[in-house]
């Protein structure tokens, strides 16, 4: 923490900061400058609530230095985290897709899309069976019976599946079915739900929150770490922007700088980014060659008949020409790394 | 809702949604124009999902013209609703002004600022028990017992309070004890949350979320207006945007729209959206200038020790200032309404 | 500036940068944290660019906290400014009002709006004859002929002028006939014509970009000051956000940081934060009860036929409504420095 | 144009708009809905102005259908633009590499860093000699020398250049040296350049507002083409968002959107768009995965003495990894290409 003091602070105003520091056990320096005192806080263990000082008299600006995070920071855990769910590897090396449609909504939809997505290449099954709606009015998702139908197309179809929850209350009936938890955006900051995953026995993917900083998206994940729960996945989904020509503008320096500060690994849904069919690809193309560690993708055999996002949901055939590109562009990046190996 | 179509759509392609239109119940009038042409969606009751039209070849753009909203909209519903809680009036008419710490943190320190923030001329006492923090390190609120503390407040000292809710497993126990419940940022799209909310015997208090549209903060009211509880107070809390001399921006716009729109009260949280003392007085003024009911407001004795939120808290001599000051703002509007009755 | 090193930055990384900051005549401190670390930056004059730490190798961050701007703030100029302009005040204590059309359209026009609005008690008037408008194909100005309508209604009504420039060619001619010269929102950082500005003889009135920070567009009003012109008052006019249900978002907090930070005027133009006349009278109001040392806005008496900005210009007999709300507002501020005075 | 009116509209309100659509020679297509008429205005040519219908008793909102821009439209010309610099082709099927350092600040730098780019693979140099500045108090650029300098490095080491205009002013000197001219984003709107751009006879880049809407930069664009200058190569270099970790948002979905609906060449800022160098790799990657047809990228040999933009310039090796990279995608779809045309 830095604390900037305003250009005519008295010397009284500076002691007491000061003073203020030590009481709390920290060290202080104060640092003369041309215009202003500062004054450094030294020896915290951990980040320090700005705020104390703010409020003092005198006081300008209270600058974090030490980030609020520490597990999910590379600097705690300096090696990449891989996760695996049953034999797909998630994380630095590995590019996983995962695809389905928007809703679980029969078993005969669920399984015709998870076959086609599985010939396509995709390494997991998406679907939802508790869906979180803007409208009470709209279709909220099978429940239980679409769990049900998840199990199934993993017992018979040999593909680890993938969906979300929504609440505290149906999160031991979905930890029961899944491979892998879904947290949606709007729940990012839902800390009870958060502590929960922290007690989970599966892999939490972790949505960032529709207009969350890196801080807070890392602070979230922090909860489940803290929990005892290692396995989380961040999912990066377009933030809420002005643009009116997509949905949400996906953040594509998210991906670098994720990796560059923590070990976890980050896929992106190119699907809730776009929201319109025509741009899925190209953001999909686009977050693998920023080296994210795979995608989610909603697909859907009849997408003008989806219950819920029908307009972003590829077909098949769409589906597998994405496959195939994102593979052609994840080969570069193998490639280089065998050649620097061979060196 | 109204398609558009692209202007090289063929005659093959607007029959088509011609169809699918009547086959889902509902009129099309196809509407030639100068480029291209239109095809109008009639007689439906409520919206229609725009993205079955959005797949379909020669569609360039589906418009919703219904608004997916129903009871919160003052089409529907077109008094003002009037929320009374206990001797307190919220709505139309009223000012009603909510004071208190971020968070009760101890028997003593919660009386006193009730203490204070009522002389001052506070209708209610708000105080968190539970805290949503984006650090799972901080201060988490007192739970059940900083609820005894607000349940004696309203006893000794004879004002309402209203307090947060986290989650389904603790709403029982919130609503217990709180005369009124808030539903925090964070969680405006905790769907469990609202559904349960709508069961509640209790008034809510739904805050806007962080990057929430106002259709989508109505959709939120209207889970727990469907849900059977019909008194919603809205509160505008500022939106997240680029700036960074406040830590949020209060959308004064929200108020008029809102007013206009809905027959919901909204009050206004300037404390959340300055994030700074220094900005929360001119922004309560500015607030009830634009016709606000009422506001929320934190104060804290001593801020600079404060557990949460200390930057941003007023002392109770500012609290003082600020009700005197939107009192007399209030007083024009009050005195102007006289004089048009008198008419 | 305070250089953050990350955590296992070496010696001879810290070494570097202290030379580095040494070799450019400052004086470095080095101070030990708990995980890392920082080196102050002490008695530099002025800001200094961070990015030429950045490219250092062991830098993680480097903090600025000397204000990049001067001669705006009031750091370095303590009392308020007050400008005149022919009988009308601008600043501290005083309220002004500007209004008019959008557009000077014809003579008549002109003069029929400027009548009414100075009945209600506008102080200056405004009208564009040269428009900046986003198509080519719409009306763009009257130009000199607009211009020249301005001066007429100085000198027949009475009232002083303000109307935009928008290019370095066309200044000498708006300076000849304007009394203020308005710089818009899409050339905040048009620095050829800041530039020349700051040799202007008229006040300058500067509006904030569309998603300008404040410490942009304080530097924007620092270019003017430093050519010379220290007449400069500044206009907030909303920012972009994702907000839909009005034109921009207005920043009300934008007014007690400004007033706070510098010593120049501020007043607000809510016409083109709201883009819809429903919304510009709360909105007015908003900005004067939040201390706006005036406003600007747009009239029209006859919206319908407005050659632009129809949908935002206010009728007559609104804009003598908000005359009349706001100057109430005004008056508590006013009584309530004449009773501290006597105290 | 599609005019909603209120549920509560009148007959009467609504014949008035029926019959000021006829009065300004459009046809007028009331279509009777569930809950409310709406109008359609039909046989217009180009947009219509929705502030005239807004402004009407009864009406609730003027939705455009019709798109404002024209010449810019892939409508009106379906044909991709490709543009021609001496030997260098812009537009679809090509990928361009323009690189250099932010400003030309000697001879001798420019020309280092413009051998290295060329021998790296850059098509273009790019160096500004009129530097946009946020502070009047930093480098501004070194005038005609740096043209000068840009004209030799053409010269003597054959590749064209690409540098900014600012103003009206200087615009013949800049387009007498240069190859293409840049308008910058803080120019976007600068109507009087974009009408003397729309004279030149060298190509434009025109570079994204900061918060520009796609819509609005087309229109800027139409500016150029209205004019008479046919060629101009749209670049997209991040928007503004409430983000910390990068300096704008880089908005991938402009790429498909804008390669969609327009002719006109998209080429990619990822310099801008970063702010750090760390970034600048992964997001040119990206741009080209989604199929920009080129990069604008900021390099310079000495990076820690840059007299600007030094945070977010590659080093020369950095940008030789750079062009190897990109043009390893690019050739996937060389290669997809053959394949299709083969069938």
């Amino acid at each position: 923490m830095l604390i900037v003091m305003h250009q005519k602070a008295t010397q009284d105003q500076v002691d007491k900061v000061v003073n203020e520091i030590k009481a709390r056990g920290y060290k202080a320096l104060p640092i003369p400058g041309g215009d202003r005192v500062s004054i450094g806080v030294l020896y915290n263990k951990g980040a320090i609530d700005p705020t104390i000082f703010i409020s003092m008299p005198g006081v300008k600006e209270a600058i974090p230095i030490t980030r609020p995070y520490k597990q999910v920071s590379r600097e705690f855990h300096s090696e990449d985290t891989i996760i695996r769910v049953g034999d797909v590897f998630i994380g630095e090396g590995h590019m996983v897709i995962m695809a389905g449609p928007c809703a679980v909504e029969s078993e005969k939809q669920a399984i015709t899309i998870a076959e086609k997505v599985k010939q396509c290449g995709a390494h997991m099954f998406r679907g939802g069976a508790f869906k979180p709606r803007t409208s009470p009015y709209t279709f909220q998702g099978m429940g239980e019976e679409g769990l049900k139908i998840l199990a199934k197309i993993r017992r018979e179809i040999g593909i680890p599946v993938v969906t979300e929850v929504m609440d505290y209350e149906s999160f031991d009936m979905v930890e029961h079915y899944a491979d892998m938890i879904q947290i949606g955006t709007r729940n990012m900051q839902n800390f009870s739900l958060l502590k929960r995953a922290g007690k989970a026995k599966k892999p939490i993917l972790l949505k960032r929150g529709m207009s969350a900083t890196i801080d807070e998206w890392f602070m979230a994940a922090e909860y489940i770490l803290e929990g005892g729960n290692r396995e989380v996945i961040l999912c990066e989904r377009g933030v809420r922007t002005f643009v009116r020509h997509s949905r949400n503008t996906l953040d594509i320096s998210a991906i670098p700088y994720v990796r560059n500060e923590s070990h976890l690994p980050i896929i992106v849904d190119p699907s809730h980014a776009a929201g319109r069919r025509e741009q899925v690809i190209p953001l999909s193309r686009a977050a693998i060659a920023a080296e994210a560690h795979g995608l989610i993708v909603e697909v859907h055999h009849e997408p003008e008949n989806a219950l819920s996002d029908g307009a972003q949901s590829l077909y098949p055939e769409q589906f597998d020409l994405l496959c195939r590109q994102v593979r052609d562009i994840f080969g570069i990046f193998e490639k280089q790394h065998k050649e620097e190996q061979l060196r």
